[in-house]
């Protein structure tokens, strides 16, 4: 059977696994936390072949941190799945209760997506993490791991279908990718697949959105701001900054390009050079940059560029509106923020700024699920269709509209027989 | 300028457009219908040329009806109008309000999508509908009408801009694209234009949908489906076919597929079929449907196939089972009802099948924003991301986290200095 067959025999599956009930799908939960104990050495000794396959291919440091599984990765996979757990159960929720006309009752209710498709570079906690959300909302999944973690994700794959088809959920529920050439079959399941979620480079992401009809979830890029307004409290704005951009330079929200009102930059900008450079940050600019302190030229991408690294571009603005307009033209409505003591100014910029995240007097890290209170992640979202900005479960879910009649027909609602009497109940 | 620049232009003016204030994009809407009324005698001459036109041209009895602008559809526009003015503002909902810590204040809010790419066939009346749902919900538009009314288009786009401009929106809210290569230009617009809604035949619909990375909010088709189960009451479930099918036969949530339970089909479908011959519909079927009734053959399509006209596919199912399978198999996820007095099989039936609409003893005629009490109809989704089956105006709604800060930076909850005190106010 080749992937697409799989994958339409999962679809046709996933009303049965929408059907389950909460507490098979906690069980799931609980039998994986587990079974990852009781099996840990198994999947410890699949990961240390990884690594040291890893090892041999050269990979470089920063991934060989994020290939290894060990105790620390196991134990917040374990603390994982128990919030999940505590979470309510986001399936079946009335969103809302109409009666159109007597004996006629519509009901809004929250059910799981379907069939979502992961597709992870390098981390194999991110399988425990996608197919434990997934299970909690329940949808079915297809996940694909990257090549470098084959032998983890074999291993931890059964651990987890193993686990949650002893719970009581559906076999069909789950499905592992391990061939390369399967992520293009399943970028083409498009009847099949109801949203993909990629997690990975920006490359990679931007891949699999330019290749295939399936809904996308997640992000390409994120280029954030961090605007210093001139009515800013600089004491305030420094280590903002600095967080904003040394707390994780990796990471999606951490900000990549620094705008500063002309009226505040000479007062500001060599202090926050200094932090700066203290902090091993290497920082762009344009001549007028180069003018107030240290910097080099931009690079060939100029303001899109995404650093990822301790590098940041700094330009000087000459008001709030510019800044606006440099943020909605190369961000990438992810995260961005004004440091302002005018409360007046920063709503203006909360409003104007098209972003999914708009903040003052705070480090765009903090655009986050956990952060945010959402308990679990489903990823970081730049689109405004469905859900945007950190998604938590709700991501995972849709509706249907049940409506109960007892014999109605809309020819007498059109010929005026009947009419309707709209009422919530 | 080519429709690039301005469709780009468009977007960068998006957030002053979203940060119009109800009472303006209300005033608007009372303008358009002051406009329509008074320049009516303007519009309906820019019609008779278009329906002359159409008349030269050979255009069909039935889409002339729909080119059509007569003083019917004036008063039903101007009607839509001041009852989308009686609609909660939809802009700036505040959907929760977070306490991350003490003085970081995190708060969801409501805001448009942005811009919205609408692309209709034939009816004129639907732009200005569309535009008024855009303007309600401080969306911007960019309008692209058929050929055959363009010079209606034309007409009715002037009288809603200039209304609407006159009440403070933002000049840049509206585009017209007339030449018929504008809407491939457009196809290609995914930096700026987030959403696109096409309105039209399924071929139409399809088209956009395959030739762009912009997400499409829609239907190509519906087949809609009615299973009769065993336990239905036959004199009920006799009108509700014979509406679901004949009401508005050309309706994309008009049933295409009676499916019925072995056990019934003796008792039920000779009295259908008399009373599907009386209506002119055409039955087609399979040998074993050809025992029971007379009915012709399937098409090609077979059981896919949308008559979209007074035809009617039947089929003997086993069991609700094969029903259900038959529905997620070859139905278009749109709306498929049952007829049954058994409850407990009507939540079996409404739980497994998987489209936006499931309904029990009511006819799939009902699949509609405004028999839905939203007071206006977007369109309809048959798609699981965000908005699903008939979609008001929320469907044109995203929304934007905002956090207020006071200084926060990430390394102090990273590091442990300050933990996080989630609390909903």
């Amino acid at each position: 059977m080749d992937m697409k067959e799989k994958v339409h025999k999962m679809k046709m599956a996933s009303p049965k696994m929408a059907a389950t009930i909460g507490e098979v799908r906690n069980r799931a939960l609980s039998n994986i936390a587990d079974a990852l104990l009781e099996k840990k050495e198994e999947i410890f000794s699949a990961n240390a072949k990884d690594m040291a396959a890893a090892k041999e291919n050269g990979i470089s440091e920063s991934v060989l941190k994020r290939l290894k599984f060990d105790e620390g990765k196991l134990s917040s996979c374990v603390e994982g799945l128990h919030q999940l757990m505590g979470l309510n159960d986001p399936v079946g929720k009335k969103q809302f209760v109409r009666q159109l006309d007597e004996g006629l009752i519509l009901h809004r209710v929250s059910c799981p997506i379907g069939v979502i498709g992961v597709i992870f570079e390098a981390r194999p906690d991110a399988l425990v993490q996608i197919s434990s959300l997934c299970i909690k909302s329940g949808n079915c999944a297809v996940l694909k791991g990257g090549k470098e973690t084959a032998e983890t994700n074999r291993v931890l794959f059964s651990v987890v279908k193993d686990a949650a088809v002893a719970a009581g959920i559906p076999e069909e529920a789950f499905l592992q990718a391990e061939a390369h050439s399967e992520i293009d079959e399943l970028l083409t399941c498009d009847k099949d697949v109801d949203l993909l979620i990629p997690r990975g480079s920006n490359a990679f992401v931007s891949y699999i959105m330019n290749h295939t009809k399936i809904p996308v979830m997640g992000h390409a890029d994120g280029v954030c701001h961090t605007y210093v307004d001139k009515d800013c409290d600089v004491k305030k704005a420094i280590p903002i900054v600095l967080d904003a951009k040394t707390q994780y330079s990796a990471a999606c929200n951490a900000t990549e390009t620094l705008l500063v009102h002309r009226d505040i930059a000479d007062a500001f900008l060599p202090e926050m050079a200094n932090a700066l450079s203290e902090a091993k940050v290497k920082v762009h600019g344009d001549e007028e940059v180069s003018h107030v302190i240290t910097a080099e030229p931009l690079t060939e991408d100029g303001y899109k560029k995404e650093y990822l690294d301790m590098e940041l571009s700094v330009k000087i603005v000459d008001d709030m509106d510019e800044a606006i307009d440099h943020i909605n033209t190369f961000g990438s409505h992810h995260t961005d923020a004004i440091l302002t003591e005018n409360n007046e100014a920063a709503e203006y910029f909360m409003q104007m700024v098209d972003s999914a995240g708009v903040y003052q007097n705070a480090s765009t890290r903090f655009a986050d699920g956990f952060r945010y209170g959402f308990g679990a992640e489903v990823g970081i979202s730049t689109g405004k269709i469905h859900a945007r900005g950190p998604v938590g479960l709700e991501g995972l879910m849709t509706y249907k509209y049940k409506l109960y009649g007892s014999g109605q027909i809309v020819g007498d609602y059109a010929s005026g027989e009947k009419s309707f009497h709209f009422k919530d109940l």
